[in-house]
């Protein structure tokens, strides 16, 4: 199969042994990481001490936000990157539940449990009412002061349509923010051109920026003078270094930062991005696209397998099967060097990074998964 | 003079050209983190990928927690490294204040700026009255849920009596969240034995975890069942893999914790803390008095200057000047590879890292100094 992004693989520090399908978990490292790593602490860090802060480090998180908004469909000055994803949605939900006139906080009940639990301690602190619903039934009403949703769904891989649920939500007046962790890097986002309200990702999956490495929170650049969090640490403030005794927030989206940036980290990333270089999201859409529609038509006819992942286009870059044995078969297939991952009680997932995950793995996952069953 | 720590300085990757007196803003790599970064990268993240999780990873926090635990006194099981100081204080002081039935939050005012912005927002959601007084005169009364303290005050280097301030506190039966900031790392601090309530810190000051490394949280066994924050990420769930709908926060210290942890940071911090291996809290608080009381003889008559920090025991490692110029001073000590910081409007800062620094760099940096005045 034609394959436009086979010169990626080489940017990657991968076993051509393993078979990885685990990148929408953490992804590979691009090999460019280790060598920069070493690079920031001897050169940086070591010969520049505190002043690196003023020689590149303070606006990493700005600078390294504007690449991820490139992959999302957001002009420059509107994505930070900081803090886990947990914590960007707690100042996502509480800038836009806080001071609300409206009675609740609509989530998808499909969601990544973190997003639930940052939902309900919002909504206690708020006085909102949490309600969980289906995608397809969420029943938003002038009631709703927003709502919280996965852009892909974790266990499913089911892919939700951004665009007509942003207009539904603003159709009631509803603020909308969306949950990119399995979506970003993986398709075309267009976060300015819908309007949406707020959106968080993580980048330690498709954008292989390490385990743990820092989230990204994106404000667009109309919301921000309105955007207010709680977490009002000193790096959101309009002018940090004046140690001023009164908190005012940054003009900009550096309001949405809060503590001292994990420079080590936020530079592993950015040397991560670097892969990207070149590289258009629609082919890697259409390959990713291709990759799981080839391990589905391979896997789906195994005796106990159940393809849980949509078939049509509504979905991500991973192909999720049900089986009762689910837990046995992902150990199983770890000893055979074919690495996905299980979630409880009865899936196995396989994600596929078309940047780096090919048509021939593809094959020899499935072929092993046979053999197995 | 008898240096029982001279050995160590050889552990860190400093330039012997450089007089690096702002280790209490960003302490100097330890000579194993570059090497261990690469390893980390290229070995468990690269080779072993998603299985670093259970090899390690997960844990890390209340691992590197422990070790910091051995230096502020706290036994394993009550201390995690996770997130920035900022959102650290976030997490203790909502867990300190809300519930509370009482009516006040009181903040040391020379208290580093962050400290007091979060203390506002939490007395904002909480429906607290936030009242900044002087560790000298905090008048804490029954009305006093909670007070947050600086050990060390930023600016000044005053180093506060914890013993006797936390006693004040308990005895109108009031909480006390201590800031470790700049106190961490130079000198013997006995959280469990003072029973103090909560304690947060940061570890790329004296404790050299490079750039923005992760800070951590200190919460008392006895505290642990009823420590309740509001950032409730499913890292600090009971059963994080479970993906349960509810949150049900583990039973021991790693309910504070929340995302993700960033574990390039986390294990670039865990190889700088070998550096302590061997190394008495007593003879590095010996070390550090002597450093900074040289320093002071060495710059108190010069013309212009006045040191603001206490002369008797009751200081940080670090000698902080006033001097009009202080801005100017600063870059051109700079120039001259004498590096300080300047804190605005009027305050020149030298840290003294006794882990690195030598008596001789503090009399090459007395000299510059009176060079330039």
């Amino acid at each position: 199969m034609n394959d436009p992004l086979a010169h990626v693989r080489a940017l990657f520090d991968l076993d051509d042994d393993v078979v990885y399908l685990d990148g929408n978990s953490l992804g590979a490292p691009p090999r460019a990481v280790a060598e920069r790593m070493a690079h920031v602490v001897r050169h940086q860090w070591g010969r520049r001490l505190i002043r690196g802060w003023s020689e590149g480090w303070w606006e990493a998180p700005q600078r390294v936000g504007d690449r991820i908004g490139r992959l999302v469909g957001a002009a420059p000055g509107q994505v930070v990157v900081a803090d886990s994803t947990s914590v960007n949605l707690f100042k996502a939900l509480m800038a836009a539940a806080r001071g609300s006139d409206r009675a609740e906080i609509v989530v998808d009940a499909g969601t990544f449990p973190t997003d639930g639990y940052l939902a309900r301690s919002v909504a206690e602190l708020t006085g909102l009412a949490l309600r969980s619903a289906p995608p397809d039934r969420l029943e938003l009403t002038e009631r709703t002061a927003v709502v919280l949703l996965n852009h892909v769904d974790y266990r499913t891989g089911r892919l939700l349509d951004m665009a007509a649920l942003t207009e539904r939500a603003h159709a009631v007046g509803a603020k909308v923010v969306w949950d990119l962790c399995h979506s970003v890097g993986v398709l075309p986002i267009e976060l300015d051109a819908l309007g949406v309200d707020l959106a968080v990702g993580c980048t330690y999956k498709f954008l292989n920026g390490g385990p743990g490495s820092p989230a990204f929170l994106y404000v667009p650049t109309a919301a921000q003078p309105s955007f207010e969090q709680p977490l009002t640490g000193w790096n959101g403030h309009r002018e940090p270094f004046a140690m001023a005794e009164d908190y005012r927030p940054d003009p900009g989206v550096a309001r949405a930062r809060v503590g001292t940036p994990d420079i080590l980290s936020l530079l592993a990333l950015d040397a991560a991005l670097d892969v990207w270089d070149g590289v258009a999201l629609a082919d890697v859409r259409a390959k990713g696209l291709a990759l799981t529609a080839h391990f589905m038509a391979l896997v789906e006819d195994l005796s106990g397998i159940e393809v849980i992942t949509p078939r049509d286009e509504w979905r991500g870059h991973q192909v999720s099967l049900r089986h009762p044995e689910a837990r046995r078969l992902t150990g199983e297939l770890a000893d055979r060097q074919v690495i996905g991952d299980h979630r409880p009680p009865d899936v196995l997932r396989f994600g596929f990074a078309p940047l780096y995950n090919t048509f021939d793995e593809t094959e020899r996952a499935a072929t092993t998964l046979a053999k197995l069953l």
